[in-house]
């Protein structure tokens, strides 16, 4: 039962289907351009795909205009990766150029969309940065003295939170792999050995069952339960009684998996296995609820209202899940205040969490597409009881 | 030969003497206070080390007074991990909060260290970026109307440029496993093997060999060179004659190594070996360069000369190296403009390159730090002669 791999990139109809959907928005907003400066962005309308973007060193462009095909305006060292997508108009400086490091051209392209004039679409909202030097961006609007900038957060997020297909199969199978690859965490977190080397061993695992990379690894070990789950792994060897949490944020073709799965090294105590089993069901409750119309917030209380009816703390500020796909976490999230209305095609985590004591909790986590039917997992469903290791 | 692990974080000496020396730098500017957003400043002063920086969802501030500790203005998500830093002054809020993520609890910090009259130093200068939405830094300055923004990009740089010997040591460290698993790539870069397949095996042979992750590998093969080496690897067979390059950033204790080795598959050609020669002579006269007191744009020269003396296409605006350390790549960069003086304790990458035909390059890349008398190795040298795979 080797899971298939789905075939690398996408379609043209694909990249097409994404740019006509973004014009017809921008239309109703009255924006003349998108000015992307992130990777998900850049990527989602062109396919430029590329590790590079670790590098902090470079500002790369891509300009939706309100028709046509979105230009690129990028450093010279990625012009012949960006030639090779759909795009076709590619502009590109020889970067680093710290006095003029592509602004001049973007400014140029800008008035060339007829958007020097108009509504520049630029994502300032919730959950965005603008990635390139704020000094560059105010010379930017120097040379635009007439432009009107605009925030295009909401725009931009309503056409990534839904998938199309083949991005789901993506998601699904990298699920797929890291479901695997868990299965054989008993193996590998055995009293004794370190947190660090089990860490490792699992991420040479999901490498090995056929993950691009594990960019996403954090966790912890803890008697009953951990503090938080957001550390690096350290050298603490594993005890009996110890809980061992691994959250995997793994990628195949530039999506990610993001779940967890829980561990009681040595079998487990009452007292983790009925959180265990609380979050478990609170999951199950969240799958529930996320149904085409549902808002995050009513996921959210669904998922809360089983924590809290079983007795423990959970602070209603607590966010319990999130989108995600090119990036680990994406729009929306699965909190109290979030009245996005869910609708098919969406990848969501499911992420309830609890405090079994002062500085000992426990999260579990799922992935989840919504269908018109209602959710379907992408990770298999975690074990019923608390596994040992 | 087994490289022994340096120890994992830093002694509290290492951050006082950090913040002694941005202090000192911060008086001599009249600066108030540093706005610091990035992974890569928040750990330098505070130690905080996650990665959740993967995840675009939340900021996170870290504000440098004029005196006393650092105070971390962060998600209550990373309040442990923070807690367990050497800072004191830990200030958290429910994130994600899109009404008030963190601006009006990092607007009360910046009053209460005396900035909002003051200057706060922000990194808006080259190679940088503000890591929080642009609303929300705008809806800061506007609780803050008497403060005065000034860009601290030099400022920081100067302070992050210099390692202390303990960051060196992580950085040769990882460069020591990385050169051990380059030794075995010609075991597997064969004929037909696929290349995405060799490049998690070499993924796969430095977490074995104790890398903490591979965040960065990139390369390509072509016959007799390749295109271009930022691209991901794909299902492309390796075939005799081809060039195989990988370039390999992986990390150890959150600092990189930076580097490539190139192998011929069934023997190398002719122009190949050439090629290769030439890069090997021009590292060589970089390393020869990189002395206190050169510049950057003279260490630029001495390669680049090597390059076009052989006859080589070689751009003058090409980058041929850069700092590394917590980021793939810093400050500063290896090219013609750049007038940065070269001192004792900085770590850089020599990387010249060349075009052999169009669309057919190679770049060689070692890893250097500047000592009192010239530059050092970390990455063992590359073979004296384009090795065969």
């Amino acid at each position: 039962m080797t899971p298939v791999a789905p075939p690398r990139g996408f379609p043209k109809r694909e990249y097409q289907a994404r740019l006509e959907r973004a014009q017809r928005h921008m239309g109703a907003a009255g924006i003349d351009a998108l000015l992307l400066t992130n990777e998900a962005e850049v990527r989602y309308f062109s396919g430029f795909h590329t590790p590079l973007w670790l590098s902090p060193t470079r500002p790369w462009f891509l300009v939706v205009p309100a028709a046509g095909r979105p230009i690129a305006v990028i450093p010279e060292i990625g012009a012949p990766l960006m030639h090779r997508t759909w795009l076709d108009d590619v502009r590109s400086w020889p970067a680093p150029r710290p006095e003029d490091d592509g602004v001049s051209l973007l400014a140029d392209t800008l008035r060339d969309v007829r958007a020097a004039t108009g509504r520049i679409g630029v994502l300032t909202g919730p959950e965005t940065a603008l990635r390139m030097p704020l000094d560059d961006y105010r010379r930017l609007l120097g040379l635009l003295p007439q432009a009107e900038v605009v925030d295009a957060t909401s725009l931009v997020r309503a056409l990534r939170m839904v998938k199309s297909e083949a991005e789901l199969a993506k998601i699904g199978y990298i699920c797929e792999l890291a479901s695997i690859a868990f299965d054989g965490v008993p193996a590998l977190a055995s009293v004794d050995r370190t947190l660090d080397r089990t860490f490792t061993a699992f991420k040479i695992a999901l490498l090995q069952a056929g993950a691009d990379d594990v960019p996403y690894l954090a966790g912890a070990a803890g008697p009953g339960g951990y503090g938080d789950v957001i550390s690096p792994p350290d050298g603490r060897r594993l005890r009996r009684g110890d809980v061992v949490v691994l959250d995997a944020g793994a990628v195949y073709d530039g999506y990610f998996c993001d779940f967890d799965r829980n561990f009681a090294v040595g079998g487990a105590e009452d007292a983790a296995r009925r959180a265990y089993d609380t979050l478990h069901r609170a999951t199950q409750a969240g799958l529930d609820a996320a149904r085409p119309g549902a808002t995050c917030a009513e996921v959210h209380r669904a998922m809360r209202d089983v924590v809290v009816a079983d007795g423990y703390a959970c602070e209603a500020g607590e966010r319990m899940g999130h989108g995600l796909g090119m990036q680990l976490t994406e729009w929306p999230s699965i909190r109290a205040g979030d009245r996005t209305v869910l609708s098919a095609g969406m990848a969501l985590t499911l992420e309830p969490a609890l405090a079994m004591a002062p500085g000992r909790c426990m999260v579990h986590e799922e992935v989840i597409v919504v269908r018109g039917g209602g959710a379907r997992l992408l990770s298999r469903r975690a074990p019923r009881a608390l596994p040992g290791a």
